[in-house]
């Protein structure tokens, strides 16, 4: 019997502090050695803008951590599946900081953060396991694939898998990258589903991690202001290095996931994205449809970034569930519409997986 | 075709740094409430001793990180199991601290060990997926159930497993739980072989997580100095309730996995158990063997907690490894001779593994 992985539910909480552009423009940008930027904030943040999409961010109330959206997430996930909790067989959650509360510099990871949303969500069943996945942000995607694994293998029948993080606990101000991050989470059911005639489920995926030189593009590093605590390290990344990487690369992770799916291009409905840099992500897609000597679609790519900003894990299926649920302008998915969901994040990893609806 | 999950290398790293119970002489030890201990150290310490067996630990070289020691036993089951680093699928890394500097409070790990280890390896090839996993002390053994999950699903062939760890840097010095904790490393190669007739590899397994009340057994708190900043945590752990939750749920964790295999208890050779604590270590495999109203056989726990202590995640590879290569005294292990692997920890995570070797 053909068994397939549904996603039979979504959910996402999308923090409640608006914080825009112009609330960056009393902060001290700093060059990596230290010195002062070369322009006016006014004109780093237009910059920003123009590059990123991004024109404000959310971030997380102050006593709320990761795990805490987490849950908010998982509950709209499960609730929106229409499950009982106790069936869940795993509980998946990837972040990359773990739980750091407001104004400390520690992650927290004991327990681990899907523990604590078992917790909250009051599951007593011993036999749901509960794990965290550090993946940088292409882990929730990598949790959806490790869903497969277990559901494809017999080891599940039903999994939560969860996207959670608070970058605003782990950038430094003094860095004009921070601008990009923001806070979220995004979560959803995934059922096995015995039937030789299902048509919906994920069809075929790609993964891939690139170390050799790639390894440190994005990293845990000093603040650029020289005077700060020497030993406190915060989120840090070589934007010019990404942008290339995952330029020449996720095309073709992409390419590889659909060709396998053996879905023609064609009739690809919809592309959620890592909503990392909205001028990379345009230029992502655009050269995806080179490779097949296609015209790229119009309303192809859901965005988020402009409202919700980079929350690492959290955006691709904090996407997928506003998108699902009309929450996006002039954006839509139908049944039976053939997605792809797509990542590239720290490790440096990528990922992609051609989903039907 | 029966395709069969096989060990087939193993590597432990053990720390240089010996680490005596008199070292601790001149702790100031003192209660969760800030109180000094009734008893004076030597007895704290010989008290202590009795009960967990531990003697001596090891800790990393200052200069080391997690993930070092990770790539030091990495490379070792790379080259015991004699295949090309090139050709893993994945790198599966449990830990639960990441890196941490000597001297400092954060956890770093962006990217993820795993990228770090493959880095360290010089591993070129992008099909090698890096993760973390983060389990409480069972990471390593989940790591060997996803590898599993994997090799059955068709989505591997082969993957290393690493377990590293440095509780050194995570410790409170006015805790007398802290004499527990080590560093340590281990890995094992596991491959994908088909063949009917193969007789070795994994069996069986079983896993569970429980939060509803054990959430936070173990957990991430304040110093018991109550003089300490109070923003930085450390290990902490009520050792009464996991003592007590062990040995309630593990012996039915591993008969649940025994149970599955269909191998009868009188074949069980070698019970490879996460060292803990050697009176409850002693308490839960007792109790196992009560549960099939069997006596328990001499000599078939393997223990290196006495020279080697607690060192989390790390503990079961590297004592299965020390046990393969003749490095603990008395205990060998030969082919055919079906083990159990078995651990307990944070989240709170048990599980099992029954494996002919």
């Amino acid at each position: 019997m053909k068994i397939q992985s549904i996603i039979t539910g979504t959910g996402s909480y999308i923090p409640r502090v608006i914080k825009k552009n112009s609330d960056f423009l009393t902060n001290q940008f700093l060059n990596e050695d230290g010195s002062p930027l070369e322009y006016e904030n006014e004109v780093v943040i237009e910059k920003f803008k123009a590059i990123t999409g991004i024109e404000e961010r959310r971030y997380a109330d102050l006593d709320l951590a990761s795990s805490d959206l987490a849950y908010f997430s998982a509950k709209k996930a499960i609730e929106d599946a229409n499950i009982d909790p106790e069936e869940l067989d795993y509980i998946i959650l990837a972040h990359n900081f773990g739980d750091v509360k407001s104004s400390t510099n520690q992650s927290d990871m004991v327990p681990s953060l899907a523990s604590r949303v078992k917790h909250k969500l009051g599951i007593k069943n011993s036999s749901c396991v509960a794990y965290d996945i550090l993946f940088g942000c292409p882990g929730w995607v990598q949790g959806v694939i490790q869903a497969e694994a277990y559901i494809k293998s017999g080891m599940a029948k039903k999994c939560l898998v969860i996207g959670t993080e608070t970058l605003s606990r782990v950038l430094d101000p003094f860095d004009r990258d921070s601008m990009i991050y923001s806070d979220g989470a995004g979560a959803c059911v995934i059922e096995a589903v015995e039937d030789a005639t299902a048509n919906s489920g994920i069809i075929s995926y790609a993964a891939q991690t690139d170390t050799f030189d790639e390894c440190y593009y994005l990293f845990f590093g000093k603040s650029f202001n020289k005077n700060e605590d020497n030993d406190t390290r915060y989120i840090k990344m070589y934007g010019r290095k990404i942008y290339e990487y995952a330029l020449n690369n996720v095309p073709i992770a992409m390419k590889a996931a659909l060709d396998k799916s053996g879905v023609d291009i064609l009739d690809v409905k919809k592309i959620f994205i890592h909503q990392a840099n909205e001028k990379m992500d345009e230029a992502i897609v655009k050269r995806f449809y080179r490779l097949y000597k296609t015209k790229l679609p119009e309303g192809i790519m859901p965005m988020s970034i402009h409202r919700l900003g980079n929350s690492s894990v959290a955006t691709v299926p904090s996407l997928f569930d506003l998108v699902k649920k009309g929450e996006i302008e002039n954006q839509e998915i139908n049944k039976g519409d053939v997605v792809i969901f797509a990542s590239v994040g720290a490790g440096m990893n990528i990922n992609a997986i051609v989903y039907r609806y």
